[in-house]
């Protein structure tokens, strides 16, 4: 049995946002006891991720490194039209994640005691954001 | 209901190659409404991609990209004996993705407007490649 | 039809440790012929991996890599209260994947010749990892 929904995040730019509890209160109001929960993001300058939910520090240094390895406006790139921050986006997409999947044990996402799912806003201004959630189980 | 495919691309080196046409024809031909439809890469030195399909300028800063961050015969890798571009290969490999899913909606993979899907070669020269297509809906 | 297991493994400390024969004896046990063979790591300082499986000399060279890239105690991260290697093990997660899907054929995950899974350790120091495995298929 197959559920799908449609969740939408308003980004204030560059960032870090969660959406743990958006996608919990998907997994329990469909019922399924065990099963997967399907993530996917529509978008290529930004994604996904799980990470720790504990420390904002931690997504701090997560930033400041992806900064470091992709900087914005760096001139190796050509793909400049959308500004100094699209292909650095693209970049950023690719080196983690566009979909993720998550166990369902009785009836939870089944994440580790300091696992959060975050969607990460890699340009520097606000987007509107979808993420398709499809959850399959029984 | 499963639906198992092996699709095979032969590619002409290192570079992007779209499967998109490939993947949806599989979905729709598969009678699938809703489900997902999962892609894995049966190699280590290729890999599989969500991208940006319509500025080619965004493959070419992305290979700029990979070579400068994972130079070929980089002196520090010791994995030599199948050529300077094969141990790179691999590390291109783990930084992106070998299997991928894609939400089907309305028995269409449910895409962004601006998302392709690629394989993506590592190798300097041609390869036959094997991606194994599994479709599960209803 | 769901199968779910939770694998449990003992790291000494930093490395990869494969875990290809685990993952093929759950599908076996579970009598699935055609299907997904589901992988999530339940810790965000560890992370899973597919990648060739014959020469140890890879594993040494993706170690030596991302050392460079990610450097233990890079001054640049302030999330230091764990040590010097815990936000690169985080970083080192975003880099890598903390969940895979692997496609099941005739009751066997059908990997490539040479592609083995693996768990790589990201913190120096010995750690109980879980993994959840969670099988669909007919």
């Amino acid at each position: 049995m197959f559920h799908q929904h449609e969740l939408e995040i308003l980004t204030r730019g560059r960032g870090t946002y969660s959406i743990t509890r958006e996608v919990q209160d998907f997994v329990r109001d469909s019922g399924v006891g065990t099963g997967i929960c399907h993530l996917f993001i529509r978008h290529t300058s930004a994604s996904l991720m799980l990470c720790e939910n504990a420390d904002p520090a931690v997504m701090d240094d997560l930033e400041t490194f992806m900064q470091r390895q992709v900087p914005d406006g760096d001139p190796m790139f050509t793909h400049t039209a959308e500004g100094p921050d699209d292909m650095p986006a693209h970049v950023r997409s690719v080196l983690t994640q566009s979909d993720l999947n998550l166990p369902i044990t009785r009836n939870r996402c089944g994440l580790g005691t300091w696992q959060g799912v975050f969607l990460w806003e890699h340009r520097t201004s606000p987007h509107r954001r979808k993420v398709t959630v499809t959850i399959n189980g029984e």
